[in-house]
């Protein structure tokens, strides 16, 4: 039986996680759950799209991830299956799985909602029992109707090109404070140097031992992405940055 | 084989749930192991009890429950096994259970302290291994000796009639802020309106987004209770209510 | 098939513990992965030795620890896979297993880097694919190369007399504000009194509840180590200590 991934904005503290997984394991005996994670910011539906879009590729194929940041749960919001990819997701239409459609050929189903659902948990009583449902091998088509529409993706920003230099964003921070950019490589030669608040942080470096203790550093991260990070500190905290702060590529 | 659930008061920062499910493994190799929550408030026996009270009955039939919020451990308290509702339930009597007992036949034995037990470790040295043999099968009666009295249950306020008004009382705070409070559609005919620190909450509502963004509601929670919410926000930050704050149904 | 189990410093917001799992279970199917804890303070290597030396000898004999607190990852340092205890311990080689190499015997391989690892992700792109490799049975030599050195270990202050006094330290704290000290009772004999910021906690006790709740109290935790608490309080907060505060014995 395949495992089944969640993401939520839950929190570990409640019984709603603990809830999700017993109707898991009810509908799906044995069936092995495994947490990306439940510490999404309250119904920040852009950093469950991220952390998703990380972590998803990373599992075997056949994988089903249920991925729950439902701020509009209850409303007319659409409910989703999808086939992507080799592996299978569940959870709202909102914009969740922005950073898994990328690219790729996907089959759709939209979710019904059960009459006794509860209107604030379709964790529980909407996508749980269909990922289940898919754990216990039921074919995507069965769980809903064909989905006709196109899927909610939200906007990101791309970097820009200003002069002699590329402009991106900050669009991650993490546990240690490290900055995650929509810059890569691509934007980034060999003789440029980077620009974060007035400061120079020159060239890519290959990991944060690279500078000394305390010191800012960019790098590309695990995931290609450029990054900004403070060895051994948190470069959000140095530079009073978060999503949505600008990190400048000088190109000549 | 059965799963077994963990809800403790211990964190996940240190390495005391590591050593309740190290115990687990070695003494019924192969369980299935899920939290339901370590994350409790130190000593706060009052939200256990509120938090497995909820999400027990989502797990499969003979689910073993290990349920560990002890601040007397070491003391006289006794400890417990006990079935009902299909599913086992081990751990301290001092009220962790009251919400489960509610209303079902209960079959229950008395633990015995193994002499070298750590005594400020229960959960560990009496609890898991307790939890362990249910899972191997032992049955609960070879576990200790039958617990003639009458387990602890948390005194918990009803709601009180005052002239044409229901006053209630908030019973858990979940991480949202949202405040579960003792009242349910019994106490909130149709036509009531919820009044919460003098503000005018209206009728109940179906969902968050039945409000305007940052808008107080009141609403039936995922588990029947009245809940008083902000959408996209805390109701309890915004209120300053906690735990055993009032919430008023006006009937006229 | 044998446990994984997973202790690192890498929060559980992120994506970064579910790559680690995906991995695993990409590489090892089906294997059964146990979190010890991932909430070590960033770069805390003590912490993490200190932690994993609790909780690692709870688990069944074959278990495979998984121990990535790694601020020197993408450095020269050493990438370790051991055996030990009859346990296996995959990580870097900075300290994280100064608790674990204690009196045993002890066959150590260097693990080698792969060309394509993400330099700041050992863990997802070294350590994981060495655990999950020793989880399908391969055997450790067939991981790297003889380990001919001596793997770090992280210096601990031992405790020493001064005159009629035994004076130790806290080499950890834990999320119920306990102080862990490397005291034993080989170092505070029954008739000796303890001292605190010149506060005297008089002999070792049983357990919390031999004070008064809000009192202060010294004990032998769980782990044999003498620890100071407050019952139903943080003695950490109470008396302002740290990793590395005094505690005095007085033996006359």
């Amino acid at each position: 039986m395949p495992a089944v991934t969640l993401l939520t904005d839950f929190g570990l503290s409640d019984a709603y996680v603990a809830e999700l997984r017993g109707v898991l394991l009810s509908s799906a005996p044995g069936v092995m759950l495994v947490d990306i994670t439940h510490a999404i910011s309250p119904g920040d539906v852009w950093a469950g799209a991220y952390v998703l879009g990380r972590a998803w590729r990373h599992f075997p194929a056949g994988t089903i991830h249920l991925a729950v940041v439902d701020p509009g749960v209850g409303t007319a919001r659409g409910a989703l299956a999808l086939a992507t990819g080799g592996h299978y997701f569940v959870g709202p239409d909102n914009g969740i799985f922005t950073r898994v459609l990328h690219d790729t050929v996907v089959e759709i189903v939209a979710l019904p909602t059960p009459p006794d659902a509860a209107p604030t948990f379709h964790g529980r009583d909407v996508f749980a029992p269909a990922a289940a449902a898919l754990a216990r091998g039921a074919p995507l088509q069965s769980l809903g109707t064909p989905f006709r529409g196109i899927p909610e993706r939200l906007a990101s920003a791309e970097p820009r090109y200003e002069g002699k230099a590329v402009v991106g964003e900050v669009i991650y921070v993490d546990r240690f404070g490290t900055l995650v950019t929509n810059l890569t490589t691509e934007h980034v030669p060999s003789y440029a140097s980077l620009e974060v608040e007035d400061l120079d942080l020159g060239p890519l470096r290959r990991t944060f031992a690279d500078v000394v203790a305390g010191g800012l550093v960019a790098l590309v991260g695990s995931d290609g992405a450029v990054e900004i990070a403070v060895r051994n500190g948190s470069a959000a905290r140095r530079l009073g940055l978060g999503v949505g702060g600008q990190v400048r590529v000088r190109l000549g």
